[in-house]
């Protein structure tokens, strides 16, 4: 089977990342690359490191640009991909790396887009329980944030085995990748290196919505979310401390079966041996996830520490795994768990 | 006025960066400097950022090394502070950077140390209520923890003031200066570039009790704290990430107000205009203290957020204010709330 | 066809590269993996990104235990490999990726590791003329040093060309892991980070005769070399800077076809275009070099700049594409020329 | 004495370490504070680490702005500077931070700089033989380059001893602050980090011509020089690796004496003990110069390593220094030997 995609957003990093796992994917042909303002370049100036595309000519965003391809990954800024996809027909499958399609609730969207909300497609976070179910033969993907990866995938277990009650506590450190190539002075990396420095706080990041959607789905209720991401002196990496109060009767025992039973079969997602804890740099440039829980007795709280690369399975790899299912593919198909470390 | 002042434990992170700022310090004359397994060598090969002390040559430390100075200072491993500060008479200012005498609570100190309790000396932290008064004249200086530190200042004004309610939840970042120059594979140049991980979770981290201290005293009743530290790839700073849930009544204005007053005369602790949010960079090598506020209404709870150097307000700045206090000086001789930055 | 391969020194970098790369080879089988002060530990502790193997468990490195299989990798300390290459039989196929078997002159060897001179096998970098005739169907392969895997590609086109006369200057910056897992306070992630630092100036790093014996067999002249590593804050990666006077009648012209001309099919060597420069982000991970020249007329000087990643092209990469040659197998097999990347 | 100082340009990276320095300097009194696009803003929004500043607000770069003090600085864009001083009078003293009167040779500066010579000023490297009686009472002073003040006190006392020939080859490293807050897109954080890279390679960078300038009149004719500035991730920092062929009957033991004669008396040079090497990490904030020599009697060559911090002694450093001088002021006034580490 060979897959035919193009990749709308072909010169920032999200579609770099993709580029990179699409060309290892086995049954993945690389079709038309797109980039508005990057229109004319060689990719090879703008992505170095994917040699083997360092002659491809970045095309212009159109529909006939994109049309004729099997599979189209936007990867494009908020709000700009619901115009794209109108005018791809209901046969091809179309992967949102954005955020368009991520929140069922019209009005979280307007409340922290300003814009109209353009929908709901089928999530693309395949360890959410019924996730699966919905991208098997789905020709809409929306692919989740990377926060909101990390931090379902940490605390969801525990809200839907009733181990923990209360608002979710989150503070997140993530790469500087995450905030994209646009150029800002506080992403210089005369400012980065060496700082560690907070934003969007007070529940004000867009990612806090999907957090909660998705963790309220796990609880069966709604459940707040408190949300203080980082920015840290490195390119790539999540990792999210969460917790809330522990429900009564929960044990640090309780607490680790939960997540041993979640993630037992999950080709991705791996829980720690006690006593070992995630660090981002293991998981560098794969799909892995790596979490590790605790039971803070003193506090009584369940803590849950999650880590990823922001643009692999928070973002790209994340994509290319809800590809496969809804290709049909197995899932895991030209996706690694295999950080590149040190 | 010349003080002359030694330092045990010379070749150290907290020893050095101790040096650098009595160095230029205008009262201070800079005499014996010990360190065990290193005695004998020169400084400047231990310590190569301190020119002017290059060709100075650490001594044993012992009570006779000591002996003949106005302040000592102990940048020594936990649990060895209490022997060599026998020895050195009731006259002498001793100023311990280590966490012997800080805690209040003999049971704490056992269960966090293992050891038997030395006792409890004036707290340096001279911005918490009450503290200045006890440190004035007096001959004995426990340094707080760099976390506590950090901690500290950013939540017990909101404990004061009745602004919050139930546990603490602090996730802190940090340079790997913190973890001392300690040879351990985790804290590998190579291991640690690029990289976040967590530690001690749990409740585990020795910092924790004194945490739970501070607040309970600003609150006048018993706090918990859950608290996670994380270790970042830079050398130097602290970000904590502080939190608890908002008491009834209390709005973004009431919290913010809290803060503007009980830091309006401090000269090393800055609130920041509204929208601005502290960075580690911006205190690199200073006794700066940055602080913001935030109210999340949608989750309830207080945030507060705080910057520090580790190694200087967090340690040998705090130790040198502290000094400044007890021997009647002007508090903010020989420091500097200016960071070096980028 | 499966190639079953042991690992002796699974724990430390060169060996944990190795392994990611032989988890991804289409063709081998990994067989034991030995490590001495590590044995009896799981692998997932010591390698936590390399999941698929984190229940393995290390043995010793004896004769016994790398018995049985096709392949076997020596990540050795030097001086370590010939001891262990004597026990195994001469059908084994021994890729010993220390420094052991690369010198061909038994006296460079003894000045600059001070003991006996094991001998010399077929050397691993089949880029150099003559190097695949060598290596089909050995038996024996000694993998090159990182930084004359850099230099030497870098350099020995120009000479063979007799574009330059004269000693080469060469001043490279390496990421950490060059130096190792070893516990020296130099490397400490506090040391490392922001910080630049050369070592072994003046012509006493062991790699600098690997780097004559290259260059010379290019220019069928000895070659002298001035060779200064630098120590850079970063875990992967060699930038060497490479010059040399040129030679009466070279041209910016006949410079860069002399280059495009040795390395028009060679699948892991890009000649970047003009007014492109390498950098070690764009080859992280990966099997490939990026390589620019250019000709300084106003100091009459040729000067070649090539990155690569030191654990992947310049050892472990290095170390399965010879190991593909001597197999027969595709020489690509297993590997990447695409980076992990920003 | 109160010196009334104004710095035009001060929300950039060399006006921002000028403030730093200024606020420590006893003798200076900090006035009008300018900048163009960023006028009318406040500082602590731009350099939120100069604390004690952050509620100037910066006025437009004029005439009348700059008038009414003793001294000016100007942190302009190469090419504005001449301008600005013209409208200033002659009894003004006026530092230009730029490159705009260092070169004496018009045709240098016009075929690196592409416009007409502005002139030549004093130049401020204090270290060089004449320069402090061409700066005593000096009311213009041309602060030199960065990387021409890392190589020039590496080099010029080796070619002033005749200790070598030939043409200088310099491969420097240095923090990403040398390149300002320019947003351009490699200079973001994502990509600086854990990346090397080269830029200017061949003889385009337009330090050169400086660098020829005083290694020139050290040797007492023309040299010339090959030099490959890189890249590095750090914010601070220069690396500077030099190297010339060394002239008949040099010996490591001269080369050596004729640095200890050079710098003897020099407060903020240090030639480093034998077998330790500079590291940026030990000058960080400071202005100091950390040298160490080699004799390669091997390849022929003497190499010269120093260690600046770019911005500091590279600089702002250098800046304030030689107005001490200029100034009949101690030359250390404000200045320290001190740096920031670890």
């Amino acid at each position: 089977m060979a897959v035919r995609a193009a990749v709308a957003g072909a010169s920032g990093y999200a579609g770099g990342e993709l580029l990179r796992l699409l060309l290892a994917h086995p049954d993945v042909e690389i079709g038309a690359l797109t980039g508005n303002s990057n229109a004319g370049q060689h990719l090879g100036t703008l992505q170095p490191h994917l040699l083997p595309l360092a002659d491809r000519v970045l095309q212009p965003t159109t529909a006939d640009v994109l049309a004729g391809h099997d599979v189209v990954f936007l990867a494009l800024p908020h709000g700009q991909s619901a115009a794209v996809a109108e005018q791809l027909g209901p046969d091809v499958l179309v992967v949102d790396m954005g955020a368009d399609f991520r929140l069922r609730d019209a009005a979280d969207w307007e409340a922290f887009y300003g814009s109209e909300h353009a929908g709901t497609w089928p999530y693309g976070l395949p360890e959410l329980p019924g996730a699966r179910a919905e991208l098997s033969g789905s020709k809409r993907i929306a692919v989740p944030g990377c926060y909101p990866t990390a931090v379902s995938l940490a605390l969801a277990p525990a809200y839907a085995a009733g181990l923990v009650e209360d608002e979710a506590v989150i503070v997140a450190a993530t790469g500087t990748s995450g905030a994209g190539k646009a150029l800002k002075p506080h992403l210089l990396g005369s400012e980065v290196m060496g700082s560690m420095s907070p934003y969007g706080v007070g529940g004000g990041h867009r990612h806090t919505p999907e957090m909660i959607q998705n963790l309220s789905a796990a609880a069966g209720r709604r459940v707040s979310v408190s949300f203080t991401p980082t920015l840290a002196p490195m390119a790539r990496g999540i990792l999210a401390t969460c917790s809330a109060k522990a429900a009564p009767g929960a044990t640090a025992e309780s607490v680790r079966a939960a997540y041993e039973k979640a993630y037992a079969d999950e080709p991705f997602v791996r829980l720690l041996p006690e006593g070992q804890w995630p660090a981002t740099a293991s998981v560098y440039g794969s799909n892995a996830v790596q979490l590790q829980v605790a039971y803070d007795a003193s506090a009584g709280r369940v803590i849950v520490i999650s880590a990823i690369d922001n643009l692999t399975k928070g973002t790209a790899g994340g994509a290319v795994q809800s590809m496969n299912i809804a290709l049909g593919l197995d899932e895991a198909t030209g996706l690694s768990s295999i950080g590149v470390a040190p």
